[in-house]
């Protein structure tokens, strides 16, 4: 009898909402540009507006503060290069941000560094991922005018650690530093209220919501203007040019509304299927290293390092036996590099390239936990025999 | 009895062809990260392949050549951007464009200039929107390693005419100098066929082609590797980071094939009706004003400048009457500014705010050409004694 097979790259991607996928198959058909003025642009136009309202409601936020992206990578850069360069306006040369950023804010840190005159400050987390207030509190008074920006994640995408972003948030507001978060893994798992944050600039991405790919937003808190990354009709309030993707938008709406109301539920039902992964995982291997923070950490994020294997094969092996996790983040799915996020927090190369992230979501049951059970054992026995031979 | 809305406002947007709403919506349901290692990502990895070898085929491109954006936009900001990082590097600072390209090619120049030590040189076109191949030389041969890209579009939004980039891209190409071409507009309308236009990148956007909102391509020449805009995962060959979004490739891809393989025929009928509304408007007005090349211009375009008359009164009367169509660009749409297209091929502030476009595309047919035949004479009256009180 052919097993189902347990899709546990919930984080990587999370499939499309029923709702979702209705809202934005109803729009596909429709006719018009929300910048033109006739009538069926008009009406293109209230769909995304429909849909910055209910987001922006969704989210604890003010309509005029979401701006639409193409996804959760277009406005981490969004806020990172153009905080820095309207604050390199006044001086103001310093990036400071977490050790575990995901690439794409990393690398735009580092790409400023490199070529458009800043200095990148990497802030250090603990064993368990998280950035520590006191930490950001000495960099930013080591002088505070220097400072154009500090960007820290909400919640870790590989090891689940949830950062204090309002205490954070709150020590650069009081130097008056705009702070960003990478919230793509937060919304949906995580309550997520904009507007009680003290977070400037906010990242979420449709598709890791159960809306679409494609589609991503950047709340921004008012008086808050970051130059533009991508420049041209001046869509957006001239800070995103690029005509709106009215199905997408839509999609996007339909998604945060669902992943919003049912976030308490959800979060409820994975953290005890995430816990019972655990318990089974280190009943079967029993010398496995959880990562991340034991007790703040997303409710669908199970992570760990299984000394003696190499990532990859557990990966493949798991594969073949109707399991789909990740050694880490997807985009850099491929790359041989141990993760840098657990580099940072002290983990040595073996123990980071010999990792798995398992990572559930609301389509996960617990057949899908059982299905983890059953193999993992026999898988890094295997595992282990291939690293040694 | 109701009247059918005339869209004629195809260079806005043009509605998705029934073939890629399909492939798209095949798609939604799908679960798995394109770079994500296990079986569920490698099956949307193959959509992703399998759509960039099909543009590459329609568009006489190698399937390494395809770089996915999330539009028009963003493939332009990233040629010029990202042309101009890549040369400043070696001291190659000025940035060519002609003075009626799309502002998504324009404000990423300006941009450059007014913040990245870019020096831009707009190139003067004739009354009828052309850029003169003299015109290139001699900027290029004033100092042809001081030249970091030339960028001029396949066709004007606006106005419609047709540049010969063929040969403008060869006069950069003796000089070793980066030629980027915007052909948004051209794409499905004229014969695009990149391994023998000369041009080293070239824009493309899903939703003038039929295809969806939310999707483009910049297609790259072998060896010719812009700075990103977007920083992160690294995908599409760490030319553009952003999880790859699998649907909608798949409807860009079915679009891209239809709307080559239909072009002539399409063209053909296009042709057909626009001349036959510029015949009727100009029997309705005689005194109106054809913008644009008489003969080398989009076979759906028809832009007029109506004397006497303010373009936005017009359009918001044709609205009223059932006609779709546009005073200009639809990005700049609500912009009380006489257009710069206009402006370059030297018409004054007055004529170019009297001016609208018709634009024409696949649902266009010859009861859009009638209605707006018997509604335009009577609209201008109108707006002639709206501006003369």
């Amino acid at each position: 009898m052919a097993v189902k097979t347990a899709y546990l790259d919930h984080a990587a991607t999370t499939p499309m909402l029923p709702e979702a996928i209705e809202a934005m198959t109803a729009r596909l058909g429709d006719v018009g540009n929300a910048s033109s003025l006739h009538a069926a642009g008009r009406r293109v136009r209230r769909v995304v507006e429909e849909s910055r309202e209910s987001i922006a409601d969704a989210l604890g936020a003010r309509p005029s503060e979401v701006v639409f992206t193409s996804g959760g990578t277009e406005a981490d850069n969004l806020a990172i290069k153009g905080l820095y360069w309207a604050r390199r306006a006044k001086g103001a040369t310093r990036v400071l941000v977490s050790a575990v950023e995901h690439h794409a804010a990393l690398d735009p840190a580092h790409w400023l560094a490199d070529h458009q005159d800043a200095t990148v400050e990497l802030l250090d987390v603990d064993e368990f991922g998280r950035v520590h207030p006191q930490a950001l509190r000495e960099a930013v008074e080591r002088d505070p005018d220097s400072v154009a920006l500090v960007s820290v994640m909400w919640a870790n995408n590989e090891v689940g650690t949830v950062q204090p972003v309002r205490v954070l948030a709150g020590i650069a507001r009081d130097h008056g530093i705009p702070f960003h978060t990478d919230a793509v893994q937060a919304v949906g798992q995580l309550p997520v209220v904009f507007s009680e944050s003290g977070v400037d600039a906010l990242t979420l991405s449709g598709h890791k919501v159960g809306g679409p790919m494609g589609v991503g937003a950047l709340l921004l808190a008012r008086g808050v203007d970051p130059v533009p990354v991508l420049h041209g009709g001046g869509q957006e309030r001239d800070v995103r040019s690029g005509t709106l993707d009215a199905p997408a938008i839509a999609g996007l709406a339909a998604a945060v509304r669902a992943a919003v109301t049912r976030q308490a539920e959800l979060a409820a039902r994975l953290t005890a299927l995430r816990d019972d992964l655990v318990r089974r995982v280190r009943q079967a291997v029993p010398d496995v290293i959880l990562n991340g923070d034991p007790v703040n950490r997303l409710p669908g994020n199970a992570h760990f390092s299984f000394p003696g294997c190499e990532g990859d094969a557990l990966l493949m092996l798991l594969d073949a036996k109707g399991v789909e996790c990740s050694t880490g983040s997807a985009c850099s799915a491929g790359v041989a590099q141990p993760s840098h996020v657990l580099l940072a927090m002290g983990a040595d190369g073996v123990r980071a390239r010999g990792s798995l992230r398992f990572s559930l979501g609301h389509t996960s049951t617990e057949e899908d936990v059982d299905r983890v059970a059953e193999v993992i054992g026999s898988v890094v026995e295997r595992a282990r025999r291939a690293g040694l031979s």
